[in-house]
């Protein structure tokens, strides 16, 4: 005998998850089923509404449940500013430190040729086509900080710099809370090239 | 700005199930967002078929879509046998090992005066009024070998034996493919213990 049916189509549904193998699927399932009803109706309804309610915003291509998106949208916000990163939730993470108040634009990816992903395949065009507008000065490229992103990072510079638009790239250095004696090299000679007056 | 609404119901929905906090839960729901929304559909689907459709075995109180469940119901299993566990994933453990063919009892729990659980509180009285079938020869002990499942363990051998069944206990030793280096001290006492002649 094998789980019941209803139970292995839920822990295949759990495995579907990434990172999540047999084990973590059958100890979530058999925790559902321990769940209050409501709780779990909720649960699937908010999986069917995710995905149903949230697009990509057609400007900057973050997530939201309107089009242009609230950032987008809110012209209290520096529209002399975009900020370019790689994934939604890194929007999310920006928004989180309260402190900038420009504009977005995710890449949903960054330039990787060993998985065949060029500058066409992730929302590049749609940032140069952006950049025709002239209210924009200024061109934060917060790409991550490995092979890929530092390219992706690249890759845009150098596409923009021509038009005279100003493209920084944020800073990389020790981490704050963080130890110098852990700190790897590169990290550390991108610390000591960054350096700034006090 | 923080999470639209739908994703951050999804996030609050994944970080209900047990050892998911918010960043997995984040990661997940960003996940199920690029998900095709069949596959969506089908999992919110077996969420709620599972918490709908399975109950617990009235005789054994194992999962099961069927009352009573397709072991209790199936009459080329060793009737004269019952292995007691804690758990109904450590029923499908039983059954993997395809050797087993004997009956269960799943008490869903095991005593623990710590956590409030008394005798009464788990399936422990059920138990006994399935040994008053005359049919019954063995109970076969398999709760877990920590301090619960090994007072629960003991109460009940001590409930039974006066009735003139045959209790055991599944034996403690090393794990095959353990390494005896690295066995606990307790592990190690028990295999000696429970030596057996070759």
């Amino acid at each position: 005998m094998q789980y019941p049916q209803p139970i292995s189509k839920l822990i295949e549904g759990f495995m579907r998850l990434p990172g999540i193998g047999p084990k973590t699927a059958a100890r979530l399932a058999f925790y559902v089923l321990d769940m209050k009803e409501d709780e779990v109706l909720e649960f699937a309804k908010a999986l069917v509404n995710a995905k149903r309610q949230l697009t990509y915003c057609s400007v900057c291509h973050h997530i939201t449940d309107s089009d242009p998106c609230r950032i987008c949208d809110d012209k209290s916000r520096d529209q002399s500013i975009i900020c370019v990163v790689q994934d939604a939730k890194d929007v999310i993470a920006m928004e989180k430190m309260r402190e900038y108040t420009g504009l977005y634009h995710v890449l949903h990816g960054a330039i990787s040729p060993v998985d065949g992903i060029g500058p066409e395949d992730i929302f590049i065009p749609d940032l140069l086509k952006r950049l025709q507008d002239d209210t924009i000065q200024e061109v934060i490229i917060a790409t991550n900080p490995n092979i890929e992103g530092e390219a992706t990072a690249m890759y845009i510079s150098r596409l923009i710099k021509p038009t005279g638009l100003k493209v920084t790239r944020i800073a990389h250095g020790l981490p704050v809370g963080g130890d110098l004696e852990y700190a790897d090299e590169v990290t550390l000679s991108k610390a000591i090239e960054g350096r700034r007056e006090i």
